[in-house]
């Protein structure tokens, strides 16, 4: 099996599509963790949480770069995958010859072993190469962003009047040779969406559908590709506990945001 | 005083625009580092042989990303500190809202503390946001890379039939109200290097010279603005000692690799 079967059958065992973002911010982390790693603590209690509802997880390395953060989230990988879940490393890594080869680590079973990971388009093919050919692996190219920059450089329209990226969306259908290839585009640009669903057949990452106030209808509509896709909300799943007394609590408040999200974008499937 | 002053002054000290790269790709370390975390064992040692001929180090964040991966970019830095040597952070991030505030604690100094740290383009202005307002530490945004690839969306005419590299450059050029912008040139590309010097003044960091085989006259003509800016190698020196029997004919061998690489540059300067 491939990352986007594996995830097919995970989004018909869970009927979800739900991936959940760990972003375990340590200055929004909840009073109540026992043990040491907090960060990995709190993963643990949201994966509890949110399992039965979500797709995936979407661990953002950003969160994760120190020394314990990396324990972390080692721990976290391992959990996730006992638990049946795939993990998508959003990275947004991207670099050329050996230094691509080493971000591959973080892919391969002896390294990190993630099961997918974000990855930038502006190097080019061959800074995507070392993940390309990895077998069972996914990648998903960042195509349309959330952010109000943006459209600073991926709308400029390159050749014959094209956005950016719509023609990163073709380069990256193109290299898809292993079918591992999906396009990172944002709920918040559904105009955007729509556009690139129309020109390529890949599954997408859709974020922003949650704390960035995002499309769920378009995510679920133009994000799915044969039913494949992953519609990401971070912030929204992993905080909705905050002002909770207990951990208890504030667990359950995580996994009923995960429930109400996937109850959402069902609607629209 | 800002980073590109700091490094200004370094360059002056050392009379040298190397950056030593400090990518410890642990299948090439030499058999003979003694104690715990090879990877900053062998950087200390590449410190201590090349620090009197080099203007920054260099380290890959590629190469760090492991729970002890971390540790070792910790001392590293602090030890490169301790020598007097900027660091910049080769970690090509770029990330939004929250999470580029995370990736800005690699510059903070409770947090990695590095100096300056790469960045990619794609994801626009506010991407860069939270490293631009920072106080004396710089930012190197990727413009044309070395890569093969790097033709592949760096060179699509944007506009008026501008390539998207000079378009790149010209508003990383706008963003530098607080002089701590510079850019990633590379030495591979001296024509392009050329192009976006005749665009913009800000300092390059211009990585090829070394494994690469990039044009080091090119580097030094076009990679310095007021003669700040950074020319790299990272394999070639820092595996110069590869085939050596002992330690300190290896560090040595080193030493003498980042010497000849100063005197090389120095011809242009």
């Amino acid at each position: 099996m491939g990352f986007f079967a594996d995830l097919d059958a995970r989004i018909a065992a869970t009927d979800s599509v739900v991936s959940v973002g760990l972003d375990p911010d340590p200055r929004r982390l909840p009073p109540f963790l026992d043990g040491e790693l907090p960060r990995w603590q709190f993963n643990r209690r949201v994966i509890d949480a949110t399992h039965e509802h979500a797709a995936c997880v979407k661990p953002n390395a950003a969160f994760y770069e120190d020394p314990d953060g990396w324990r972390a989230l080692r721990e976290t990988v391992a959990y996730a995958h006992g638990k049946g879940l795939p993990v998508v490393l959003d990275g947004k890594r991207g670099d050329v010859g050996h230094t691509a080869r080493r971000y591959a680590d973080l892919l391969a079973d002896d390294g990190l072993g993630a099961d997918a990971m974000t990855v930038t388009p502006y190097l080019g093919r061959d800074a995507l190469e070392p993940y390309l050919s990895m077998p069972g692996k996914g990648l998903f190219v960042l195509c349309r962003t959330s952010n109000p920059g943006g459209a600073d450089f991926q709308d400029l329209e390159v050749g014959n009047g094209k956005p950016l990226y719509e023609f990163v969306a073709q380069r990256a259908a193109e290299w898809n040779e292993h079918d591992n290839v999906g396009l990172v585009v944002s709920a918040t640009a559904p105009a955007e969406l729509e556009a690139v669903r129309n020109l390529v057949q890949l599954p997408f990452l859709v974020p922003g559908v949650g704390a960035q106030g995002g499309d769920a209808e378009a995510a679920v509509e133009y994000g799915l590709a044969d039913g494949v896709g992953i519609v990401n909300s971070s912030r929204g799943i992993i905080f909705a506990g905050e002002g909770a007394e207990t951990a208890e609590e504030y667990f359950s408040a995580v996994g009923t945001a995960a429930k109400r999200l996937k109850r959402r974008l069902n609607q629209y499937r």
